[in-house]
Parts: structure tokens; C-alpha cells; sequence
């Protein structure tokens, strides 16, 4: 029986949806945005950016008490940034890794010679406040704490607030790599008492890519100078010139940045976090009910899904082939995401960006004719 | 008497024209091409993306020896990125200096703790060949001279021949920042036997701003690995990861990509650096000598001007206010520049862009008027 074939699914733009951990569907107002030309030491687009870079500590409750800088590149240029700003040659990070984004945090510190700690927890497991504790205790020389908010390499959520508060009790510095969790699930900066948030213009705000920033405690930028092992990644002198002047040092990705500062305003105008994170929340419930439905397994306990990107086991059907899955759903208009786990075959889907739970269900809906046509039965046997 | 005022210019996106070193006038069709959303790691955007790495190296006579080098950021991002992973922590750099952008390099290269020499010429003033043969004679553990090609501090052309002839002599390896040059000036980068030369998206192939790139001889690149001070910006890993897998290692700015795209199609239709480096060689033509009739002048004789951007004396005039003159401009449709020089008070014309000769007329109808409104009286003079 040959399943009746849907159209495809598109985008206000006429694209494939981006089931992705961003880049992702922006909105095509967003796009338009990038329909001009500006310069860059001109005083309309100075105004843009300067109205990007106030806005966005509010979304980590940090107005007044945070600045925002910009670093041009993407979501890992700020951390790098981020990473070798704050921690001074003769400091010592305690990195905890549960993905390839804490991964790359050790590359990062190990390039820049800081001295790192890891703790290291299986991809479905989040760090346990207690052993943090234990050794920050024992290691005196750890002046700081890296955490990924939301690991994208799983979806999981780990426990900012725990960590902020043991990070805290023993007068440690905390670091956070929240790039796609900011503006979809609650940080509040103040609260937590980070040094800084890390994120990036083509997550949960919607925007395109080639922008990261780094939400900064003043008082803790302010205490960075001389840190930074590079000119470019430099974030306190990036924060100084912009201070004093309003530019950029080096050329910023005007387009990028005119494209996001729409996407901000869009962001508020859905009620900022929590409009947003209901939208994502309502996708993920979505997805993983209508995955589930077809037998498929998420990698997380519901628990532990942040509502950014679901892991999937990959089924062990003798005629599903992932390659053929994945085109499958690519001509029914939905671009889905390679698994990234080390200890099984996953696939990923994500549920950021420009799309709600009728978009989800369509995508359900194709998830569903693919098998059929890759002759899959239904609802699967053996997810792996 | 008031003059009488012009309509503003407007690009095709009705937007004013750009009259600055880049970012600068784009085409409406350049910036159409972000009206889509792609996926950084499906088929799509990788075509896209190989064609563009592709077809670089081609500009600089490189093709076959050389490979193209992405790096997200800027033009600064990729100039840091070729000093640190070319340059070994035991290598040592001949700098040749003559405006902001080689005193940037000095800067780079003191952050990363490479060895440099610099022979520092006026603004004005290109190296002489023959200082640089003295240098290298005396100085055996200079690995490496860098020189910037166009700079854009001054609009000077700087002579890579020579240069490149003596560097190679003395068998040192030779390392351009063609930033401003690139698509417009010839370089034969495999006649000049350079180990790699820099640029960005957003200079004379007419893109969005938002990437850089560095053309490498792909045997020089490949004695690289491990040099980096980074991991964002180790070009010899963004390399290797690029020809491996097809995909970058982080987030590529995919909107300004695939702008570059369209532009970098442009740029050959348009007859490659013959063609575009005719239509700005017409431009700078226009404006230097109808700037000339104005009364003012450059501060560089003909013979040292490249066909980027143009520096002119700030008049003496008493009724002459730059920001007013800035001003009015702005509101007749043009952006121009401020001056960075730092022995004399200038400003600056750019002549790159979606711009022709019959453009920088309109300029100069501008800048008259503008000069009539201010009631500074034409031909000026007291040019400084």
C-alpha cells in the first residue's frame, strides 16, 4: 500500500522547517530586516545595536547589575570569549561535562593553559550537587564553575540553581553556556549570582546566526583586563570600546544584528520567557506524545527534557535506514538533526524556532508516511 | 543665496549610499539571498558553501595550490586567525607598518607572545624593499613577513611585489592582509609564492559583513597544526574539519554565506578583479578629480592611491564643521567616513560598493551644496 503523499510543509518564506537545535526558522520578518544597508560607525545602526545590547540582560533578570557584550562569530566564539576573559592564567575551572558542549569547554581551557577539573557524568545523567561540593572543598584552586544550561548533545537540563548555589557557598565564580536555553527557560542572573551567560542570536530568540554575546556581571568584567588570551575574543576590551564609543572594534555583522534586534522585539512581544518557553514547551509535549505514539523512545526521562531538542534511540527495525528517514521528511518539507550521543545511535528533533504544536503535528504526520513508505511497521517493535 | 536641494540618493533598497571601506552598498539582490532559512549541516547549505571555497581562490590565481579558509566574525577574526596559526610560538614576524591595521597586527601577535620586528613607515609612506632586505639580511629568526595590502587607514597601496620578492629570497614565508584589496587589485598569489592571504565577506566582492576568509597554500597550512592560541580561530582545525565532513565546526553565519554567494557570482559576472577593479578604478577617478576642482586634497599622490577609499585633508576653512558637513551629506543620501590618520585631521571617501562613477557625480553635487549651505566658499581655500 503506497501511503498518500502530504505537500510539503514551508516556512512564511517558502523553506523547509527547521526541526533543529538553531539555526532555525526565523520569522520572515525577521529575514527582512536584512533588506538594507547600513554603516557601520553610522549613528542609525549604532542605535540598533545599542538597543540589542540593553534589552538583553533583562531576559536574564540583569538589568542594572549586567551588561551585555556582543561577540561576533557564533554561539562558541562567546564562549571561548567568555572562558578566556574570566578565568585568569593563574585560575582554575571546575567544567561540568555531560555533552560535547562541556567537551569543548575543556578544548578551549586546555588551548588557553587554565588549569580544568572535569566532572564528567553520562549524557543522560546531570551533575550531582553534592560531588561538586566535594570538590570545590578539597580544590581551594578552582576559581571558577563552567555548567551547560541545556546540553544540546542530549537535550538535557541540568541543574543551574543547584550548582549556582554550592558554586556560591564556597565563593566560586560561575560560568554559564546557556546558548539555547536563553529565552526558553528561566535564568535569573541576579538570583543565581553568575559572572556570566553565554548565548547566541540564533537560538531561542530567532534570530539568524553570526552573532554570540555574553551576559556579564559588571563588577566581575570589570575585574578581567589583561585575561583574554586574543585581541578578538577579548570581551573586556569589546565591552570598553563599546562603552566609550557605541562601535564595535571591528566590523559587526550589521545584517545579523539589525535581523535580531526584530527578532528581540518579537521575542518581548510573545511575553519574552514565558510566552516563548509555553510555545517551546507546548512543541515538546507535541513531539515526544506523537513520537512515543509510534513507538519511538526518547534517550531523557521527562524529567530531565529541557523543551529544546529531543533525543530519539534509534530504531533497530532491520528496514529503517536513517539516511532514507531523514531524506523522506526532507521532501515533505521538515529538516531534522543527526544524534551526537557516544553511547548509542539517536537521532535528534528539535522544537525552537518559528513553529508551534500544528507545525509539530505535521511533522508527526510525515514522520508517520515516511516509515510507511520505508516499509517500517507501526507502531515500532524494537526502538534500540 | 540657498542652494537648491536634490532629492537624497537611495540604493535599490532605498536605502543611502554607502561611501565607507566596507561594510558598504550591497546589491538588492545580494541581500535577497537571506530572505531564506537553511539548515548549517544539510546538503543545501553545504553545496552553497563548498562552491564559495571553492571559487576564492581562484581571484588570487590560486587555484589548485591554494584553499579557501572560512572564518566566521570579521576581517579582523581572519587576519587573527592567520597570524596565530601560521605564525609557531618559536617563529618570528617582520611586521611592515603604516597605518591602524599593521599597528593591529603587532597588537595580535604581542597577545599570542610571537616575536616581532617592525619597520614602521609615515601614513604616507610605503616600506622601501630595501629596508626590508637589511631586516631579514640581520634578523635570521623572522620566519615571516606580514604586509597589509591596501590600507585602509590611508587608502595607501602597498607594494606585495616587492615585498614578496625580497621575502622570498631570504626564504621567509610571506603572510598579506588584502582586506580592502582583495576582488579589486590583481594579486597573483601564486607568483608572489604567499603562504596565505586574508579577507572578509564584506569588502570588494560586494557581501554582507559577517565572515572572513583566508586563502592559504594548502602545504604551508598543512605544517600548521597546533600553532593556534585558539580554538575558534585555528584555521589548520577549521580546515581539516571543512575537508573531512563538508561542515564547520561551529555555527557559520548561514544568511551572510549564502549572500557571499550570490555576491561572489556577481563579482565573476561582473569580469572578476578586471572588471570590478575598472568600474572602482572609474569611481576613485570621478571623485578625486571633482574633489580636486572643490578645493581639496588628498593626502596621497596618484601613484600611491589605491581604488578603495580616499583620504582628504579636513578644509580650514572657519565655517567648515565636520560633523555638519557628515550631516549633510548623510541627508542627501550618502555615508562617508571619518579619517583615522594620525598625523593630520581628515576624513575619509570610500569608492567600493554597488556603486558607479555616475554615483560618486551625485556625491560630489552633494558635497558642494552641502559645502554652499555651510557658506564655506568654493574652490576652497585653505585645504589643511
Amino acid at each position: 500500500m503506497s501511503p498518500v503523499r502530504s505537500s510539503p510543509a514551508v516556512s512564511e518564506t517558502g523553506d523547509p522547517l527547521l526541526l533543529t537545535p538553531g539555526p532555525l526558522t526565523t520569522s520572515k520578518s525577521v529575514k527582512s530586516a536584512m533588506l538594507h544597508d547600513w554603516g557601520s560607525r553610522d549613528a542609525d545602526f549604532l542605535a540598533i545595536n545599542r538597543t540589542v545590547l540593553t534589552r538583553l540582560p533583562e531576559i536574564v533578570n540583569g538589568a542594572g547589575e549586567y551588561v551585555a557584550v556582543p561577540m561576533q562569530g557564533s554561539g562558541t566564539f562567546a564562549v571561548e570569549a567568555m572562558l578566556t576573559s574570566f578565568v585568569p592564567p593563574q585560575g582554575g575551572v571546575l567544567l561540568l561535562v555531560n555533552g560535547a558542549y562541556g567537551k569543548r569547554a575543556k578544548r578551549i581551557l586546555d588551548t588557553a593553559k587554565r588549569r580544568v577539573v572535569v566532572l564528567e557524568t553520562a549524557e543522560d545523567t546531570p551533575p550531582a550537587p553534592d560531588a561538586v561540593d566535594r570538590i570545590l572543598g578539597d580544590a581551594p584552586g578552582l576559581t571558577h564553575v563552567f555548567v551547560v544550561h541545556c546540553e544540546t548533545t542530549s537535550g538535557i537540563r541540568n541543574p543551574i540553581e543547584q550548582v549556582a548555589e554550592v558554586a556560591a557557598r564556597h565563593g566560586r565564580s560561575l560560568l554559564i553556556d546557556a546558548m539555547s536555553s536563553l529565552g526558553a527557560l528561566p535564568i535569573d542572573a541576579a538570583a543565581l549570582g553568575c559572572d556570566a551567560v553565554a548565548a547566541s542570536s540564533n537560538k531561542c530568540i530567532e534570530g539568524v546566526p553570526g552573532l554570540g554575546f555574553v551576559v556579564c556581571r559588571r563588577d566581575a568584567l570589570a575585574a578581567t583586563p589583561g585575561n583574554a588570551t586574543t585581541v578578538v575574543l577579548d570581551l573586556h576590551d569589546q565591552w570598553q570600546v563599546l562603552e566609550s564609543t557605541g562601535q564595535f572594534r571591528f566590523t559587526p555583522p550589521i545584517h545579523v544584528i539589525v535581523a535580531f534586534h526584530q527578532a528581540l522585539m518579537e521575542f518581548f512581544a510573545e511575553g519574552g520567557v514565558a510566552g516563548r518557553g509555553a510555545r517551546y514547551a507546548g512543541n515538546c509535549r507535541t513531539l515526544i506524545e506523537g513520537m512515543r505514539a509510534l513507538g519511538f523512545r526518547t534517550l531523557l526521562p521527562d524529567a530531565l527534557q529541557a523543551p529544546i531538542i529531543v533525543t530519539f534511540h534509534m530504531p533497530a527495525e532491520p528496514n529503517f535506514r536513517f539516511q532514507a528517514f531523514y531524506d523522506g521528511l526532507k521532501d515533505r518539507g521538515f529538516i531534522i538533526y543527526p544524534g551526537k550521543l557516544t553511547v548509542a545511535e539517536s537521532f535528534r528533533i528539535g522544537c525552537i524556532g518559528r513553529l508551534d504544536p500544528t507545525d509539530i503535528g505535521a511533522a508527526l504526520a510525515a514522520v508517520r508516511e515516511v516509515l510507511e513508505t520505508l516499509g517500517v511497521g507501526l507502531p515500532l517493535a524494537r526502538a534500540a
